[in-house]
């Protein structure tokens, strides 16, 4: 249990860590965390590890860094008030819009309806909560780029059982 | 172009071999092409390589190996006529209904109402044709095993231009 609380760079930190040390994945995926706010959270990870067969982004990286973005989102809410929780995905609708040529980053936001506050303190009293989220991924940086995928996701944090 | 009709086991070791020889990351979550059939295509990847913070899969890996078994009986479906196309991802949705702690398997379908001669027809004329799939993994192999995602996906195949 964190019990101190954070600032957005050492979330930012602290997330990195997590994700490349707990998730084999990620490591991979040359994943790293851009930056955490409270109302967005950016993953970044080149293309080359992240490439399909036509040499643009995997669809599978794409809605990979997409749901990390949300989980980490997730994760920073309840970080930032000194809670930790097991925070599972339920369930994700993506839309593959263009291809992406660059590096990928994927920027993750509340769903318009959601309600951070609400989201704390039923998972403060409950110790279970649910919360939804948007990810996307743009084709690229420049003043050309366009939504290349975007990323619809529910999430279920549960209070973390403390190992002895 | 593929000038002779594969049979089974060959299309596997064709689909096997492409996938870990263009795309990485089915490289680093170690994922085996097990079964090509007219109807369903099976990929397996190991948990280690696939395992989220909490030790059960990551719901990245998930999604990624249905969405290459769906890509796979997609390439299998035109591979068998003797066509090849780059074949992309349209839109997907997943439900994680389990978590799942042993080796991951995911079986690719056709959907209910997916026509694959139609399909096959449609791309052989134009040269550009959509079909939807299902994917499910479930939580294991043994007799209490029940579904631990599904996806729903919707893929377009267009011809592939010749390099010269």
């Amino acid at each position: 249990m964190h019990m101190t609380l954070l600032d957005d760079t050492e979330l930012a930190d602290e997330l990195q860590q997590e994700l490349l040390g707990t998730i084999p994945l990620t490591r991979a995926m040359q994943l790293r965390v851009e930056r955490v706010g409270r109302d967005a959270l950016l993953l970044a990870a080149p293309l080359a590890p992240n490439a399909n067969d036509k040499g643009c982004a995997f669809g599978g990286s794409m809605a990979s860094l997409a749901t990390l973005a949300c989980w980490g989102l997730v994760r920073s809410l309840l970080l930032r008030e000194g809670m930790v929780a097991d925070i599972y995905v339920q369930d994700s609708q993506i839309d593959y819009l263009a291809p992406v040529w660059t590096e990928l980053c994927a920027e993750a936001r509340l769903a318009g309806d959601a309600d951070p506050r609400a989201f704390v303190e039923t998972f403060r009293s409950r110790g279970r909560a649910r919360i939804a989220l948007v990810a996307t991924i743009d084709t690229g940086v420049d003043s050309q780029a366009r939504c290349a995928a975007r990323l619809h996701a529910r999430f279920v944090a549960k209070r973390r059982e403390e190992q002895p």
